[in-house]
């Protein structure tokens, strides 16, 4: 295993025990851990506060909760498993008969043996979760119920981190980090999300990067309504999420589905063999950005994504789901991504009647008769279509050739005076 | 069976018997029956007056029709089946020969067994179809032939239904009635049209409806020549026939492919595993509506066209090859298409800036975590593409969700002040 | 065999001997030969001559070129095939060890029975081209080596004949004259081109056409440098290249994809069955006039394209590899291309409100009720669309009909008066 691997690996094996949620302790830890590789600013925004047609809620924190049986023996147990709990449960304690337990009581009953994930952020209610299996040997009770949490006013707090660029346009890279423990969703994403911007910290940037580790939904929105003056500056943006599970790799497209961002993309994703999909406003945080009202050019990079893999939202979204070639191959992917977006641009052919003597500059093999190399291709596509306003990516996808050959192409036509 | 279907069903019985032609006592008769279910009104344009390139000819009237065998048998007789005459046959008496008879007689060598249509509406001639067993079984004659037909200056009528609306646009619906006994081709057509000028009777309007019936060809024409005012009001049309005979539904787009009743009538046949083919002209009397001159939007639903099934234009497309369920499942999916051209709408999301709340206007289920509904999902797309110019119809296209479940949405969040 | 047939085997017969290059006496020879069926008139540019980026290149000619062993014996002999001299090769004598003669050796270890063909045209070299059974057997030498070439300021000679028509506007057509013994790759194309040229002589002309035999990439670039002023006249173009070889007709369309030729040659390969491609950078001397300072809309129309078939530049491209029926029927395909771009126009229908009566125009069938032949098919298609905007090509595409057919069609409705 490549250190990489194995310190993205450490990484999620660290993060995976902590109960997070939108709010509270479980989100501060994780950003800790986070800036540990990477020098993240947290920032908080109090509850109570207004985000566009939402209110930061009061922080969620749990100490306990269990369900006991007659005997007192916890046969639900939140220290067992963090999903045992209804995310943003609301304090309870009460002796419970079985039917007045069952309304709280969430299964997957095509599932047996999965405990499933659920919240219920903004209405106030309590609830377990647990698998079909052990529901069914649960007993009649009466229950003691203990769900000692508490919802006070405190604050959301979300991870940012700004890497300057020589231009003034930002690109945005965000990951979720609300989910407890689910490993692909999401410590898949926010472990390749701090090596793509450890990796970018080392690198000549043209854009300024942005990284935003928030909630779901609500941290987002937050997001956006503290950084008004930061959205017209977003050129491009990516959302990351499910890069470790199952699948090939899978780019859902912006919603208006042709930015730039999208042909980056697109070109990158297709040979790793990976998924285009059109936008749907359902799945992760790009529905926010790409709303009307922001209209940002915000893809979704993931694997197989929400909802189509059996393990999703349960907990066998576990450690062992997660891979690390597909992390690997993920940060790869990202990589190419950002050297597209970074280096594309479009040039003007100098000697544009017919092709020139590339022989003469040192750029052609000596003997014809001959097929062509990929590196001479690579010229001539790119003498072919430099008209001052295609760029190299699109003579790299008309040519089905690699953006990083004919980025090459350019490099050398440039230093022989035959672009500009 | 169904009252409805039962009402389809009864009325092609009554109107399979009659001897319809382009004009005639059988084009009277046939309008009084529908005139029976709406209140139709019927209109009469002289024989002789021009409708642009053409001029409504004498009007046809059949008396009595037959070839008769040495012995005085009738042995073709067209009160046996309407069919056996060539429509706008002119008047004829004489004794034959069978060679003689024969540049007069019309058969399907390929389908021996089957009566075949034929006309000369322009060409003064006479003649008798009959099948190629029929023929082969005539004898020798000599004939005695009796063509006791009338082609005297009188009338062409059509039908027409106008149900006004609130806006000033017009939705035109055609149907032909100008075959005989054919049963598929058109009194399919007919009754399916009858049906839902019955519905919209009682529906709010937003266009004025016009129901049509009249000849084809020469009917259609001659319409348009009478109606320069209604011309430039039509915002969409359709031409109905073959709704009853094999098949799936298929539409056929307008001369342009890409009229909005072309999408409407795309995303319900769709729907209902139909077909959609791109124009020719050749056909029904789209072809009228959609030459140049007049540029209509005008589609076609049918099922399997003409031409494309062994029965057609021949005595097997009898009563026999209209299916009930194929007649209500036509009514329904033209009942779709006015709710898409009648409903569909553009408009513009009021809390653009992410995504709203919806769970505080009522609209959300209250536990995360699970897939969403269709009914949220209509809620998300409305809002994502609602920026006042993408209809509904553009939506549920987009999204893959029937247009009834867009349009409710959209009227829940117009309730909820959500969308505008 | 036909005569037009025997004719261009005849002529493929006579110049396959000839050892050509891009300059000297061989071009000249095949030159004369091609004027014999077409008054081509012979241009010369002298060496030295600067076309854009390129300069043309001394003359070469061949008195001798062998390898002998130390018997004497000539073990590889220019005579024998002109494919064993590299062409360009300088003027080289000496006595080479086994060691010092093989990097001057060529040879296909793949296809161990063919000779290779390959070129030094802009780097001083010299080398001998054999098959690998041959380079398996030459023995250790050593080896006396003669290459006895001239290369002198002389002139790059290319063919030129131009066919006026009665507009101003040109059409290009050419084929490269500068390989050896190599029967497909191009006496195909030019035995081809010079029966289109024959044909061309006796018909009607709207366009100009200009034929233009020239050596490959210097030579297609001089006639550019030396005809400013036909540039911008050329309104379409093609390569006739490879012709008589294995596969169906291919056509590859010009840089930009969508000029009239492309429409025009998709028609008529798809009619026969061929294929199409897009533009790429790599080929014949369509990537000289596509370049961006010409943009020229020329096509290339070839069967099996270089490099894709085994037999491509090696001794196995031979006469036996060219077929009569496949060089027949890409004059045939050419001709089809001619009379579209000669004979396309958009016309304006003269009834446009509803179908004009056919029948009283002595156009259409008398009897009713049949299905539409091919020729009433076309005069509707042609109506129905015929707005002064869209041409009978895209008439006839759109009706998937022969251009011919559509155009048969106008021209009868010109003659009655229902286009204009």
């Amino acid at each position: 295993m490549s250190d990489l691997a194995e310190r993205m690996r450490a990484r999620i094996e660290r993060l995976y025990p902590i109960c997070r949620s939108i709010t509270g302790d479980g989100v501060r830890e994780t950003l800790a851990i986070l800036a540990e590789s990477v020098p993240l600013e947290v920032r908080s925004v109090a509850s109570g506060t207004s985000a566009y047609d939402w209110t930061i809620p009061e922080e969620w924190n749990v100490r306990d909760a269990y369900v006991a049986d007659p005997s007192g023996r916890r046969v639900i147990d939140f220290r067992a498993h963090n999903l045992h709990l209804v995310g943003y449960s609301m304090p309870f304690r009460g002796r419970l008969s079985r039917a007045e337990l069952e309304p709280h009581l969430h299964t997957l009953p095509e599932q047996p043996d999965l405990i499933p994930y659920r919240t219920s952020y903004y209405t106030r209610d309590w609830g377990f979760c647990l698998s079909r299996r052990h529901y069914d040997a649960l007993g009649e009770g009466p229950f003691e119920v203990c769900v000692d949490t508490t919802l006070a006013p405190g604050e959301l707090i979300y991870g940012e981190l700004v890497l300057p660029g020589s231009d003034a346009g930002e690109i945005l890279v965000t990951s979720h980090v609300c989910h407890p423990s689910l490993a692909n969703d999401n410590l898949a994403g926010l472990t390749v999300a701090v090596e793509l911007a450890s990796w970018l910290a080392e690198q000549p940037r043209r854009h300024t990067f942005r990284f935003v580790f928030a909630p779901g939904t609500i941290g987002a929105i937050t997001w956006l309504a503290q950084h008004p003056d930061v959205v017209p500056r977003v050129q491009h943006g990516l959302v990351l999420t499910g890069l470790g599970g199952p699948g090939p790799l899978v780019y859902k497209r912006t919603r208006r589905g042709d930015r730039p961002i999208d042909h980056a993309a697109a070109h990158v994703v297709a040979a790793h063999d990976g998924e285009l999909r059109d936008y749907s406003p359902y799945g992760y945080d790009e529905r926010q950005f790409n709303a009307l009202g922001f209209d940002l050019p915000v893809g979704r990079l993931s694997r197989t994504p929400h909802g189509e893999y059996p393990e999703y939202h349960t907990s066998a979204d576990d450690l062992s789901l997660v891979r690390d070639d597909h992390l690997l191959e993920a940060l790869g992917a990202l990589q190419e991504i950002v050297e597209v977006v970074e280096r594309d641009a479009a040039y003007t052919n100098q000697r544009p009647y017919g092709e020139p003597q590339l022989g003469a500059y040192g750029l052609y093999p000596t003997t014809g008769g001959r097929a062509a190399s990929e590196a001479v291709m690579a010229m001539l596509w790119t003498l072919a279509y430099s008209d001052g306003a295609t760029s190299l990516l699109a003579v790299a996808d008309r040519a089905g050739l690699p953006f990083a050959a004919v980025r090459r192409a350019a490099d050398d036509l440039l230093r022989a005076g035959l672009l500009a």
